[in-house]
């Protein structure tokens, strides 16, 4: 984990994206960022092998040939495939929680492997949105990417209102409305009636939950499901769920 | 939840449980910490209805008689049967993490529904066990049954060494091991194949992991299972089985 770096085109000195993509012997420029971590944090020292990936690429396999004050500099000597993207495409709207929890979920569900997060505002959010939270978020994304094996980013989108957060549920081959007011529909039994089912939405609700007409409109869109005879917090139901589908739609 | 308040039985003054249980009438005496809470944080009044819970109890609804500088008395108008409480027994033995992650899944395990939490150390053990943490993880559970509804308490045990947890696998119908080396056992397969049990233990490595002679014999007196394509964090996978575990069987 340590030993991997993010990168995007920028840092490729000699490749031409339009004529092809990187290959053996491709020389990297890690970013300042990812040249102060690995030059400073870990020492790190011409010579050193370390693993290079942009989001959703392949796994470059790197050799160190030089580190100055400002930038390391390597080469691809390997190109593995990344086995650990996910196979399943999972989005989940998430009613704004707090940063702390927000930040947590964005954590597990990149370990998990969602593809996407789409906080949302609905009547009884109780949180402020701070639309400085995306960059602090894609950091954590970043180092969950390096720490679970995947190079494919989650996505954390801007936050929507409710209404076009319902605009936005169509197209999936199953939505989930996690329901504190659904007693029978369980999340189990959801699943296993979509087995083969590939892209997959589900809705959490913020600490506050949802109003009577937004839990008649979600209905009407989506499929309820209960989690259960405990209520859960926000974080640990958007957790759960996530983990949930994988379990038993990713086999 | 903020109207929920744990007691125990020094907090009744006229019951003998010797002689039966509380009821309708039976006057309680909150604890120090709870009437501070109640009275000073919450700033009840007379005349307040709150609902306490021993471990494991119903739930008892209470009406407050008298509030002075250091007590809160109340005494039961209704007891409800508590609904929340795990059907299934479920324990989680956790190689020892850092103690903010133990915390993190003290509080998710409680609202997933766990009974007990055994910790333990191994050869990779990074974390130092910290005696004092029962204390701060008893609080922890104590706010979590009331935020999720349960009143049996999840219990964390005293730290054991590898050895005492293997001797501690027996009795259950069913010990699952999350293990990096399985690649073909899906615990979604395990699960499903182990419909009916009741009593289910489940083995979760610590931030270092397992060395190769604890995943032998770790293999042989478990069933060991792949948690998917991508690495999870200790304490994201001591989450994700846990509530698998009640996704599947809890039905």
């Amino acid at each position: 984990m340590d030993k991997r770096f993010f990168i995007d085109k920028t840092c490729f000195i000699d490749v031409d994206f339009e004529k092809g993509a990187p290959a053996i012997g491709s020389i990297i420029n890690l970013s300042q960022e990812e040249h102060m971590h690995f030059a400073k944090v870990l020492r790190g020292k011409i010579g050193d092998t370390i693993e290079c990936f942009m989001d959703g690429s392949d796994i470059y396999e790197c050799l160190v040939d030089d580190i100055s004050k400002n930038r390391t500099v390597c080469h691809i000597t390997k190109i593995i495939p990344c086995l650990c993207n996910p196979k399943l495409n999972v989005t989940l709207f998430q009613g704004l929680p707090k940063l702390d929890k927000l930040e947590l979920i964005t954590q597990k569900l990149c370990e998990i492997g969602a593809s996407k997060i789409v906080p949302f505002l609905s009547n009884f959010t109780i949180a402020k949105d701070n639309p400085n939270k995306i960059n602090r978020l894609d950091k954590i994304v970043v180092s969950a990417c390096k720490q679970c094996g995947r190079t494919a980013l989650l996505k954390v989108s801007d936050t929507v209102k409710f209404d076009k957060m319902c605009g936005m549920l169509e197209g999936y081959d199953l939505v989930i409305f996690a329901s504190e007011k659904e007693t029978s529909n369980t999340l189990f039994g959801t699943l296993l009636a979509h087995k083969g089912a590939k892209n997959i939405a589900y809705i959490i609700g913020s600490e506050g939950g949802f109003s009577p007409s937004e839990i008649e409109t979600l209905s009407k869109i989506s499929t309820s499901v209960t989690l259960g005879d405990r209520i859960l917090r926000t974080e640990t139901a958007a957790i759960c769920v996530g983990f949930g589908i994988f379990c038993v739609l990713d086999n």
